[in-house]
Parts: structure tokens; C-alpha cells; sequence
């Protein structure tokens, strides 16, 4: 199995109060370079930032990560329009920044993006592979584009209260800026990523109508931002089988809107829970309270981890966020599961 | 344990006759993008070129594939001067192609690659690394490095005769095009590269210089051409314990003189044998009959292989090399190891 990662930015992200990735905004265009030397060294090799918010709940590359530490998976990660310069090896698909969706044109090279990707996706050796993202702002975009498809519109958040009514006016300002009314893009998604997107979206469907074409097997790794692109698929007129793969905290938040999302778009589900409220430290206490949620391919990646394996998983992350900068509070709750962490995993 | 690998070009290996890394001179320049693609996906993926010498005997990069197949070890391409695009995700050093060295200047950016490459190899969090490379012509510029240091030059070659000759007037026309005499840059490794080098060596040794610096084991492997780095690193004054892991077949064409080498720069020397006379199969045929012997991280690979597990590389290898187009000869040798090769390993 082949992780692809396309991890790009967009000004979006830089609007006031709609993306926890990154503790500041100025800071925030560093995440995704950071987020792929997690996932390529263990940790931010020449990124000045490291993904952890205010709370101490670090980017799902860091769970990412402690999967792939744990089951070894094939990484590939592609400049999807990085604005800052990472450690990491990526492929260059020559895909651009994407712009504020406010300023009329958000995705300038939105079909070039796809067809790159189509060409890559298409070449792929593979038998199956995952697609992930790290693009901070990407649910406000990924509303951006259902919105202009006409589509149910409705995303998550990785902050636990999902400021959803600011995504929506951010929306409604970029389809005005672009002259358009939701739905106006009905079977032209790469005209709503143009419109109101970002870069990473062409980039996965580009790569993943291509892989499909090839006859690879293909699971969109993430939460509402792949419903989105599944959206831009089915839009496309791609009908080949789909899968998405998320995790316990998006599936929680959504409800049953999820699982619907993905039968309109006949999408196959799998959610995955790490188990995090089994143990009583603060990156994993904050995914239970609805930090991050999802990204960097986290749902897919730990719905590679077979069974009893879980417990080694959160093993790993918590190695991995000692790296980070992220020690486990004091005063944890001992009887729970102390023996888990001090005597090595027994079980799932 | 992670195996950096640095691609690049330089023109000189256009100049006929000096290497066998590609097939015809104007498909060499493609050959190490093909490598890392190999190394990373399994298989050429965007490259219109497969490395396979006319004979039949595929680049090394097939048999580091094969090892990466059987053991699984991290591998980060480091892009030291590619000039054709690769799918292969690769870290952007910002290191440009290098100029024939009969030209006077070879490497014009060689102070500013080390630079980088010390950055970049000081910055792993890893506690041990292999530096290997993929550049066509890469012995003759080492020869040119080694020339230029006033020490014993002497280097291996891709091809059964070695084109040795053609190599010292190549060297010695660069010397006379740069104003040096051999020696004149003893002590100053990085003025010998910018004169008769390839953009690979600096890249190299500021990996290894930055990676020894903050306390990392480095081991370079390769051949000749990591023994000429390893002297560019001594005449640096970098006195940190190293070692050089190559192939049998490069030890075998070196005789003692490898040794000696290594003693000279106060190297560990650690040779692998893969066993390819064990099989009779058409790639291993050739690397036995002196093609290619070592390049793309070969030898360092290979001396990963537990115990007992050199059969399943050879497997691996045979499959690795279907894919790249090579079949079996016809009339094998069954007796010696059609066992082996249809009733699995059973041995070293």
C-alpha cells in the first residue's frame, strides 16, 4: 500500500479564525512542509514550526506517522503547492499556491493540476493506493467547492467548535467575487475549484482519475475534504468504485451526514478509531475533544493497522509527540491506563 | 537505517566512451531519474528511458530495489543536479547539473551544494545513514577529484574494460582547462570538484560532513567513487569515523588497491557478495562478468541483508528485473539453481 500526499496552501487559511493548523496564521503556511518531514523523518527536520496547537494537540502527521512506524507503508508526498521549502522529498507536479477564495480566481491552474496529477495517478505501478492532504484552510475550500457543484454543504473542522457560519460568508464572498451562485458549477468541478478551491483538490482528483483509469484500486484518505473531492469525481463523470477512509472523530462529528455524503457520491466508508480515550494523554485527550479530527491521510492510515495493533499505535504516538515537543500531562489517570503504557499493549 | 540518495548529471559523461550507465549517450541524462524511480515505485513511472545495458544487465538501482523488496529500509532521493524530471518525490537542495570538466569549470555551485547538503545532513534525526549516488560518468569525475587531491587515482568503471585511458586524458584535459597540475588542490576538496568534479560529490560529502558533525554514523556507499568523496571529506580536515560498504564486484576489479584506499582515508571497508553466481539469469551473468558492479546505494544495500535472506534478494531481483523487461536466458543451468528459483530460498 502506497500513501500519496499532496500538501499544499492556500491564503484562505491566513483568513481570521477557520483553520486550527498552525498555533498563528503567519505560521500557519509552514504546516504542511512540517507535516511531510513528520511523516518522511519523525519529526520537523528544517521547518521552523512544529504542528502543535496552543493545547498540545499536534497534527495528525504525527498519528500518521506512528502508524507507519508501526506497519510500514510506502509514503510519497507531492508538491501540491508549497509555499515554503521542506526536508522532505516531493514530486513536482509544478501545481501552485492557491490564492484567498475571495480574490475572484482561487486555483489559477486548477485543470493543469488534474491533468498532471491524471498523467501521475495513471502511471502508478501500483495495485492500490491512499490519498491524503495536508492543506490548511481545505475545509473552508472543500465548502467552497460543494457549495459551487450545487451539493450539500456541509464540512468539518479541526477546531472542536466548527466555525461553519464564518466558512459559509468566506464562500458566499468568493462564488460573488467569481459571479457565481451555488450550484452554478453543476458537472464542471475544476471551474468551482478555479472559482473557490485550492490546489490540493485537482491535484488528488487528478491523480486519483488517473490511477482509477489504470485500473488501481483507490481510497480517499480523509473526512469531509475528500467527500469533496469525491463530489468532484462523481461531477466529472468518473463512476468507478471509491473509497474514503476516515477517522472515529470526523464519523462522531458528522453523524449520520456523513455516511450520506458518501452513498450520494457512492463512496464506500471506513472509520476508524484509535482508541484514544483509552489512554490519558494530552495529544490523544485532545483528538477526543474534537482537536484536528483528521488530515495527512491520518483515517487511512490507521485503517491499515490490523487488529490487536492499535495499542502499539498509540505506543508510537506517543514517541512521536515526545519528539514534538509534547509530554503527557501529569497527574494522569493511572488506573486506567497505566499498564497499557508502562507494560507494553496486550490488546487492541 | 535511511539511504539518502543524490542524483545528478554532469556533461562529461556524454563524452564517448566512459561510462555504461545508459545505453546511447543521449538517453544517459535520463538514467538517474529511471534510478530513483526504480528505487521508489519499483518500476520506471515517468522516465522514457529503462537503465539496461544493451546486454541485458539493468542499472544497480534494480538490485537496491530488490534488497529495499526483501529487508525494507527508508530511502530519501536528494535531487544533486537532475536535469530531465522524475516522478520520484526528491529534497530540493537547489544543486545544478555539472558541466564537462573539460571546460574548465565542472561544478560552479560546489561550495554553496556542500553548504546545503551539510545543512540538510546535519538536520536528520536519524542515528545512522548511508549516502550512496546515481550519476553517469560519476568515475571519471572521481578520478578528476582524486587526480586533483595529489592522491592515488585509481577508479572502478560500468563497463568489463575499464576505459581507464580515456578517463586520464579526459581528467588531465580538465586539470589543463582549470590551470591545475594534479595535487594543486590538496587541502581544498571543494576547488578540486568545482574544477574536475560532478555536482553529486559536494552534495555527498556536505551530507556526510553535517550528518558526522552532529553525531550521526555514516556509512557511503558505493565504490570508487565514495572512496574519492571520502578523501574530499579527509582533506577537509573531517577526521569522524567512516565507512564505505560496496559491492564484491568492485572489490574483486580493485584487488588490494581497495584496501588501501580505504586505509589510506582511515575507512571501515565492508564488501558484500550477492551470491549472483549462484543464478543463472541473465542480469546477474552480467554483473559477474564485470558489468556495472556497483552504483545507486548498491553495495550499502546489500549490506543490509540479514543471514540468510541473500536467496530471497535474488528473488526479489529476478522479479524486479521482469518488470524492467529482462527475462531469464533460455537453456539455464537448472541443475545449480532451478531449485532456488522455483522451490524458494532455503539458504544464503
Amino acid at each position: 500500500m502506497r500513501l500519496l500526499l499532496p500538501a499544499g496552501t492556500t491564503e484562505t487559511a491566513l483568513i481570521d479564525g477557520i483553520s486550527a493548523a498552525g498555533a498563528a496564521p503567519e505560521l500557519m503556511e509552514h504546516t504542511p512542509s512540517a507535516d511531510v518531514e513528520i511523516l518522511e523523518y519523525g519529526e520537523p527536520v528544517a521547518s521552523p514550526v512544529t504542528p502543535v496547537s496552543p493545547n498540545g494537540c499536534p497534527t495528525p502527521a504525527a498519528v500518521t506517522r506512528a502508524v507507519r512506524e508501526v506497519v510500514g507503508f510506502d509514503v510519497s508526498v507531492i508538491d501540491a503547492g508549497l509555499t515554503r521549502s521542506t526536508a522532505a522529498p516531493t514530486v513536482d507536479l509544478g501545481v501552485e499556491p492557491g490564492t484567498d477564495v475571495r480574490e475572484g480566481v482561487a486555483v489559477s491552474d486548477a485543470n493543469a493540476a488534474f491533468d498532471r496529477g491524471h498523467d501521475y495517478g495513471a502511471s502508478l505501478p501500483d495495485d492500490e493506493i491512499m490519498i491524503g492532504e495536508t492543506v490548511p484552510g481545505g475545509t473552508t475550500t472543500a465548502l467552497g467547492l460543494l457549495t459551487a457543484l450545487g451539493e450539500p454543504a456541509e464540512v468539518s473542522s479541526s477546531l472542536p467548535e466548527n466555525p461553519l457560519e464564518r466558512k459559509r460568508r468566506v464562500v458566499d464572498d468568493g462564488l460573488a467575487a467569481s459571479g457565481l451562485e451555488p450550484g452554478d458549477c453543476e458537472g464542471e468541478p475544476l471551474a468551482a475549484i478555479e472559482a473557490v478551491g485550492d490546489p490540493v483538490q485537482p491535484t488528488v482528483a487528478g491523480i486519483a482519475a488517473g490511477a482509477l483509469e489504470a485500473g488501481l484500486e483507490v481510497t480517499l484518505a480523509g473526512g469531509t475534504q475528500m467527500v469533496a473531492v469525491a463530489a468532484a469525481l462523481r461531477h466529472r463523470g468518473i463512476d468507478a468504485p471509491l473509497s474514503i477512509a476516515t477517522t472515529s472523530f470526523v464519523a462522531d462529528e458528522r453523524g449520520d451526514r456523513l455516511a450520506d455524503a458518501c452513498e450520494r457520491f457512492d463512496c464506500e466508508l471506513a472509520v476508524t478509531d484509535p482508541g484514544f480515550d483509552e489512554r490519558d494523554h494530552v495529544a490523544m485527550n485532545r483528538y477526543c475533544a474534537g482537536e484536528a479530527k483528521e488530515g495527512v491521510g491520518m483515517g487511512g492510515a490507521l485503517s491499515l493497522v490490523p487488529d490487536g495493533r492499535m495499542c502499539d499505535v498509540r505506543d508510537r504516538l506517543e514517541a512521536v509527540c515526545t519528539r514534538l515537543g509534547i509530554e503527557a500531562e501529569e497527574g494522569i489517570d493511572d488506573e486506567r491506563d497505566g499498564a497499557d503504557a508502562t507494560e507494553g499493549c496486550r490488546g487492541p
